[in-house]
């Protein structure tokens, strides 16, 4: 399974089998059931989750309803964590929870700045990665105020036709923004 | 005015004066008027902008209806540009202009993977600056999607209270995606 990370880091820089070998070390293995929480709102976020198998959300809940409002989504070869509490070392606002069976690989902030100060070419992987992680969100932002909820739909369904047939609708509505029964309507058309 | 730069650098990794002088190198002075373009709709982009003085605004406009929809605002000590285009090198979505007549220090691409990849510590410095950005721009998402336009205009009241100085309205109101007239109402109250 490690393979996955290699492949993972490899598409921005090459690596020998030694200094994999010796960025793999700085990772735990975590298996979780569906269902199962990585992070919950209120408590420490100790790591950054990249994903061997399965399907996680960041989620957060609207205090005053109750209600999910997705952030992400993540599944095989993504990374995700509440970032703003893992980078700041702060309480979680988010909460992670697996939509399917998960296997992740476990990244303390302490050992990615160890291995980013330790190894100039993990410091580059990790700056390209943040760069093209702010790029992809500016376009959600754009998204958000340009688009309509249907045109956000088809986006997604374009950009992702796997994450339908992974995930329920409650949640895909959920990320969108919409109500369960606008979603429906979408997908009817 | 070299010495903001050096500042905004040292808040995250320290420079010898030679080390800072060698990267000032990389940039090249601007000078624009208030209603000037940086960046053009359809046109490639050479260079990231990192601001000295004045205030600018990102936006993009709608083509159905020519509505601008804000993006970012830079001032002083901040970076601005079409990071799409920037990084994947293709032409700008967005548009950059000045709201005041502004100077900054422009970097390009090629300058900028230069020295990231000269300098380990230039490498960290914009691996810290993009994963702060990253959680910026997952706190603005999360707003968009959770808060009402009336809570997100006193969130960027109390967040940059100067911004309400420095400019006009109606902008304001193209930042929040809301009509003039609803911005007005939240002011007076």
């Amino acid at each position: 399974m490690s393979e996955l990370l290699r492949q993972h880091i490899e598409k921005i820089t090459p690596l020998t089998d030694k200094e994999f070998d010796y960025i793999f070390s700085h990772f735990t293995t975590r298996k979780y059931k569906k269902h199962q929480f990585l992070v919950q709102d209120d408590t420490a976020v100790q790591h950054d989750y990249f994903v061997l198998k399965g399907m996680l959300k960041a989620s957060y809940i609207t205090a005053e309803d109750g209600k999910e409002h997705i952030l992400q989504f993540a599944w095989e070869d993504w990374w995700i964590t509440d970032y703003q509490a893992y980078f700041n070392q702060t309480n979680a606002t988010l909460t992670i929870d697996c939509i399917e069976d998960t296997e992740v690989l476990a990244l303390s902030l302490f050992n990615r700045e160890k291995i980013c100060s330790e190894m100039h070419k993990m410091e580059h992987f990790f700056r390209r990665k943040s760069s093209f992680g702010y790029v992809a969100l500016q376009k959600r932002i754009l998204s958000l105020l340009t688009n309509s909820a249907e045109q956000r739909y088809q986006q997604l369904q374009n950009a992702y036709p796997q994450l339908f047939q992974r995930v329920p609708k409650t949640l895909l509505a959920a990320y969108l923004g919409v109500s369960r029964e606008t979603l429906s309507r979408f997908s009817k058309m």
